[in-house]
């Protein structure tokens, strides 16, 4: 089914329109979303930033930024100009007022253009400092007044902890409306991650199974392969839980183990997220080196080339307590999950980037082969490849093949990715969201705040020390990296696998 | 694990040992199982006929036939003797009872030179009206008078009808112990159609599903291109139904839905068949029309090449009513499947050459995806191709790529064949079975006679008129030849599509 597109015109402004993200994922996904007919007709990009430039310049630096970074390429001269015609820069404060009532200016002569008034979509893309500032202009300014009509995009991080995450969720509530307020979590946005939901709820195979009858333990992983890139001073502030665990890894621990909702719209979705959240068991602070694992990586090789550990790293403190890794093992307190082990990792400098997520069945030792083929069977498991693999393989036994009876393991596979010639950036999929009214693949303020008090015990275990924090070398394979899971590496060899330990 | 593979020696006789049978198929199977390294270190094979024919004729002849039948081709030199000094001709009369002692003493000969008591394997490749007097004369002669030592293996038919098949074991078993009697249906020696029980009871993720909660139907198709190829005068003497319906479909159909033996051994696997063909739900004679469709083929046209129809065919008569398509409609009546109808079909001259097992899941009609995706979802599918696909497809519905929300038709692939480097013949499982003692692929008298008890309503009806026989045009496809069934051909439609009732 087509998506409820509206056909309203839109105002689309960037905060931060000269930043990173813009010229990488922001106007690339305008520009592809244009080229794929999904944006309104009528429509105008308004791109703001403390220099002084020339729309024309401006224009020409996107030009050359999208040739670089866009999944279609090098854009046709004929389709940029196209796409050209509705971008303008606007030379603008934060802090200052009277650049918003400018603002209101120019988008109210765009719309006299459209003839009506227009969904105006204000993409906050600027450090987490300048939220309250420009959300407090825009409510004082009146620019985002029709609650049907406009909506703030925010980019993580939401909030540092519970209560500044309270806090952040609080001040845009004093200037917006919650429906108004689009939270991006771009791994919601990946294909991969949306069929999580279609998968479980499009087919009538999977839901009956996907308890802790059948289900022994799950696993959610996010691998690096790359360090922290330059942005050490960012990572200082952040680690891997705040960074990934506390967003991308929850939400997918969300879609894989909630509820079914009774009908696919968003706050039914995002009620049962919540739900899913509130359930997971808060790890005692005492308990947590039982249930968490930290790591950070030291020098090591990648793709066979020599790299700097993390302390060396440019922004790094020399008595860093930062983790670059990161495993946790949840619980979940509710009647379909009682009793199995959620383990989630996320780390950087591991041998090879791959998300995935694991649904390892029960075995079948009771079953009428126990007493034939013991030992060659493997519990069936359902793999979900994210990235960079696109793939669905379900482990299987089957008859292995001769005259002996005997069991081999076998894999049925499904390749998402394989035959798609259309498959959107995520934050094609999210802008696209944004303009239709859609907030499912949004993060609602309870999300945010739940899942901040998912992590708040881990938090303040650490703060009170940090002798547990392992050193890894770069390159590690992530299964060697691992929380104590039966039959697989305990903290002991993890710890001895270590160059040192802080 | 091995089977137990036995180390006494084995004489194998094979009445019949000049016949069609023997040279494509159980000569082939014994020389790969030779070569396998599965045969016992000492054993001989003593073909019988009724022709005059020295050993080393008979070996010469076996060796070319063996060239054209064996998937392992020409035998190497030295191989081929090192099997043919096991083998020998003998000629004799069915009839005779001095020849069966002469046999007795070449077998003692034989025993004296392994130094002890062989097991004594004797293959029934004969003709039914001969199988009394053989049995009788293996029993006058004490041939097999060793219940843990000697086996006979007969091929079908059993039977035409229930009391002859009744008749034929009460023969069978004044000469023999059960236990010692293995009837062959090579459909079970299959490698796919063993995998059947390894999918249902080696995995944890199937028999959860595996009832009328989750299962909307089930369909069992066996589709034939060739036609009666020159055996016009058996069929006529059989037809679709019992030459192939009551013994390899109500096999595939007892191993698709059975009960879990307790344990992997014959006797519990056997019990659970016949217990399921005991609760398949009779059909009355006076509603045989409504449950089941016969037809015939006619001249029509396969793999581009004109064919004549069935009554042109050589050993037909013209005023025959014997069908070469049926298509039954079965219920179960137990708690795993009541309720859920079973499809079998069967047919020649078909369009393509095809057997297959397809689990139909019911559909998703009241998931949260209901409003939403209607329309674009097909229900969950388990489909279990035989021969000669050998994978196993899982129907899948998946996001559909792209910004918009939607699903789509995914398969999850399993090739279990692609990766067999060893694949034996159904005839190699089976004879090696029965060299090993293990008679779960063969059917146990109460199965038989089961099976027949399912399909005498259908021949009572039959034998009251033939003007329900419809005739196909040659190549059809099989799912244009169906019975009534949701979404599908009705029988209207079916005889509507064929060029002339009977």
């Amino acid at each position: 089914m087509e998506k409820r597109k509206r056909t309203v015109p839109a105002v689309i402004v960037i905060f931060g329109g000269t930043g990173d993200l813009a010229k990488r994922k922001l106007i690339p996904a305008l520009y592809n979303l244009y080229l794929d007919g999904r944006m309104p007709q009528n429509f105008e990009i308004i791109g703001l930033g403390r220099t002084d430039l020339e729309n024309s310049v401006y224009r020409e630096k996107l030009f050359n930024d999208l040739s670089v970074f866009s999944r279609s390429g090098v854009p046709s001269l004929e389709e940029w100009e196209g796409f050209a015609s509705h971008l303008f820069y606007f030379r603008s404060s934060i802090e200052s007022f009277d650049d918003y009532s400018e603002l209101e200016e120019k988008i109210e002569a765009a719309e006299i253009g459209f003839g009506e008034r227009s969904d105006r979509i204000f993409y906050l893309s600027v450090a987490p400092r300048f939220i309250a500032k420009v959300t407090e202009n825009i409510k004082l300014a009146g620019l985002a007044d029709r609650l049907d009509h406009d909506r703030i995009i925010i980019e993580k991080p939401f909030g540092h902890n519970k209560a500044s995450a309270v806090e952040l969720n609080k001040l845009l509530a004093s200037s917006f409306s919650e429906k108004q307020i689009y939270r991006i979590d771009h791994y919601l946005g990946k294909e991969t991650v949306q069929n999580i939901l279609s998968l479980r709820f499009a087919n009538a195979l999977f839901e009956p199974l996907w308890n802790a009858e059948y289900i022994e333990s799950v696993d959610i992983t996010v691998a690096e392969k790359i360090g922290v890139e330059g942005r050490g001073s960012y990572f200082e502030a952040a680690g891997a839980l705040k960074d990934m665990i506390q967003n991308h890894l929850l939400q997918i621990l969300s879609m894989v183990a909630m509820e079914s909702p009774d009908i696919f719209e968003a706050e039914h979705i995002r009620d049962r997220k919540v739900e899913l959240l509130k359930a997971i068991r808060r790890i005692p602070v005492e308990e947590v080196r039982e249930y968490v694992v930290r790591g950070r990586y030291g020098s090591g090789t990648i793709d066979e080339k020599a790299v700097v550990g993390y302390l060396e790293e440019d922004g790094v403190h020399q008595d860093s307590v930062t983790e670059t890794y990161v495993a946790l093992k949840f619980f979940i307190d509710n009647p379909r999950w009682a009793g199995v082990p959620f383990f989630l990792r996320t780390g950087k400098r591991l041998l090879e980037k791959s998300s995935s997520v694991k649904i390892n069945f029960r075995n079948q030792a009771h079953g009428p082969f126990r007493d034939i083929y013991r030992g060659d069977q493997l519990p069936n498991r359902l793999l979900i490849n994210l990235q960079p693999g696109t793939d669905i393989r379900l482990r299987l036994n089957a008859k292995k093949p001769g005259v002996n009876t005997g069991l081999k393991t076998a894999e049925m596979i499904f390749d998402f990715g394989a035959d798609n010639q259309y498959s959107p950036e995520a934050y094609e999929t999210l802008i696209s969201d944004v303009l239709a009214g859609d907030p499912s693949l949004f993060m609602r303020a309870d999300q945010v705040n739940e899942a901040w008090d998912v992590i708040m015990p881990v938090l303040d275990a650490w703060s009170q020390g940090s002798d547990d924090l392992l050193v890894y070398p770069s390159g590690i394979a992530p299964e060697e990296l691992i929380i104590p899971h039966a039959g697989r590496t305990d903290i002991g060899e993890l710890t001895s696998r270590c160059l040192q330990i802080t």
